[in-house]
């Protein structure tokens, strides 16, 4: 177990580029001790103490500096290589989840060495990656995958909040991570965005093969959208390596465009179930077994309405897990596989 | 311009492993004086002789060795390396498409830096992609995407031949390469499978501006399929980072499965065409403007039939260009471009 200081600057508050920092500190293994923001300092976020420099945040006792943010493109910003290298100065091991890998900056890893602090790049793919071999549809567990209209809608999050019910009701379940914020929460993984790209299935394929030999139940995090204009591509090789049985649709309620990208729309959530339903291979499809509707936009009268009007348009069940709890569509997905299993 | 030895050992015969050797003799700007392949001793390809090893082949008078075959996985079968490390020693230059770069590889390199000659990988990414910027959507050429039922099937053939025609008719044509072998025929390009899987679209995005600032109708190779349980997901991320606005639609007449894969069944020309027009975003919509059949399976009167049976169930244009020319398809797809501005 670490004892972790998140780095944040400035992206605290950000649902977006913030969400490896909410992600560690909600589902996380480790303890997180404190975060750098100096936006925030002397506030506290969830318990946890904010404080304003690398130096202040030292008397919480970190023993690893986490990257808490996730840029687009996947760089470290420069306003946190200072404070990366401030972390290695003292002694601290650091942990990031760059497509730009620490250990590869001969100044990072130059002074890492001289601190004899190790830096993990928790992106950096396993290098026997290669296609998928078919062992993907030949194991027993029941694989479920969160697919969404966008990106950083909370596809990770309802996989970890799907599993902890499960597992809460006694089920073999298993998280299975597929980028750098679910590798550092559950401790192993591959970041299927990092891989070569002709290996996206393949890596897909392994974590699947490895989640089959933890438990029965794989609730795969999902990464992307189809329907993104930067990052479908790992969408559909994630969706056609892990070949899911059932897919859990996340939609931030109200969403009408790409969150960047105004000129490319989300369709609506019955057209989305049908293209996620008909990007299945032949030879393993896929239900859409439930809609995970984020409502955190709207107040609690609207998120009633919101998700009463997504089960009268796809006939499926619809919920926010963080408002309204994960009972139901855990049910639902257990009813998906028993269906499919008659 | 070189003089190539092509390396073939075992795969001159093969249509598919074999395809990058058939289409650097077909379409490449530079001269191959000879293929290295032991099982067709004595023998020429295409008029070019066929050699039984590297000593053999040096009196043809070659400059570089290209690694002409292409292996699932894109690692370089250990029967290649001897000849690779002959033809270094013999101090001719090598290219190669592996994903596993010759550059990386301690002996390899540092043999060539003994001899002063070069090691190329084509499939090496360029060091500075990035995410797409949204100009593969704002510049003024028309672009045409080959894709098709399955891998090695012809979509880069396709994209050389019908690019072809459009020059010789007047037209600022492009051949735009996404893979090793197009790099190796036209002397540029990405490699899009081989980018960091993030970067699939920003890659292709990247060489669409290339394309863009050399002639205004671009002909881009395609890359596996949106069926493919390999290689989908470059599929997708290179159809929505080139934003095509035409599509020409790639089938080898017959097939029913993808190639070494009996349990993924390919679905009927229609219904694929369907596929793909789905697969196109909303913002940049993509019509199938026509269908280039592989009959190379079927004797002439079998292929005709083919031809009519797919212009009958699609309602499209359809046509084999090896065996009765490319000018139907191309007019079909000028046709598409007027249509889609008018």
């Amino acid at each position: 177990m670490s004892k972790l200081l998140i780095l944040a600057e400035g992206y605290l508050a950000d649902p977006h580029h913030g969400k490896t920092t909410r992600g560690v500190v909600n589902y996380g293994q480790n303890e997180v001790v404190t975060i750098v923001d100096s936006t925030f300092d002397g506030t506290d976020f969830q318990g946890i103490p904010v404080s304003a420099t690398i130096a202040a945040a030292l008397v919480h006792g970190p023993d690893t500096a986490l990257i808490g943010v996730a840029p687009t493109g996947g760089k470290l910003p420069s306003e946190f290589r200072v404070q990366v290298l401030e972390a290695i100065e003292a002694g601290r091991d650091v942990e990031a989840g760059m497509h730009e890998f620490m250990a590869d900056d001969p100044e990072l890893s130059a002074r890492a060495n001289a601190r004899s602090v190790e830096l993990r790049d928790l992106r950096r793919p396993p290098d026997d990656l290669s296609v998928p071999t078919g062992a993907n549809l030949e194991h027993a567990a029941d694989v479920v995958l969160t697919v969404g209209s966008d990106c950083a809608i909370g596809k990770m999050t309802i996989a970890l909040e799907l599993h902890r019910t499960a597992q809460n009701q006694g089920r073999a379940s298993v998280f299975v991570p597929t980028g750098q914020t679910g590798i550092a929460i559950a401790g192993w993984g591959i970041a299927v965005d990092a891989v070569v790209a002709d290996y996206i299935a393949g890596a897909s394929e392994r974590l699947v093969l490895e989640g089959a030999s933890q438990g029965d139940l794989l609730w795969i995090e999902g990464q992307g959208s189809l329907i993104h204009p930067l990052y479908s591509g790992v969408t559909l090789g994630l969706y056609h390596g892990s070949m899911p049985h059932h897919l859990v649709l996340c939609h931030r309620a109200g969403d009408l465009r790409i969150d960047g990208w105004p000129v490319h729309t989300i369709p609506p959530l019955s057209e989305l179930v049908e293209i996620y339903e008909r990007a299945a291979l032949p030879a393993r499809p896929a239900t859409v077994a439930a809609i995970a509707l984020n409502t955190s936009r709207l107040d609690e009268q609207a998120a009633r309405v919101a998700i009463e009007e997504a089960e009268a348009e796809t006939g499926l069940v619809a919920g926010d897990p963080f408002r309204f709890g994960s009972d139901r569509l855990v049910e639902a997905v257990g009813t998906a596989i028993e269906t499919r299993k008659a």
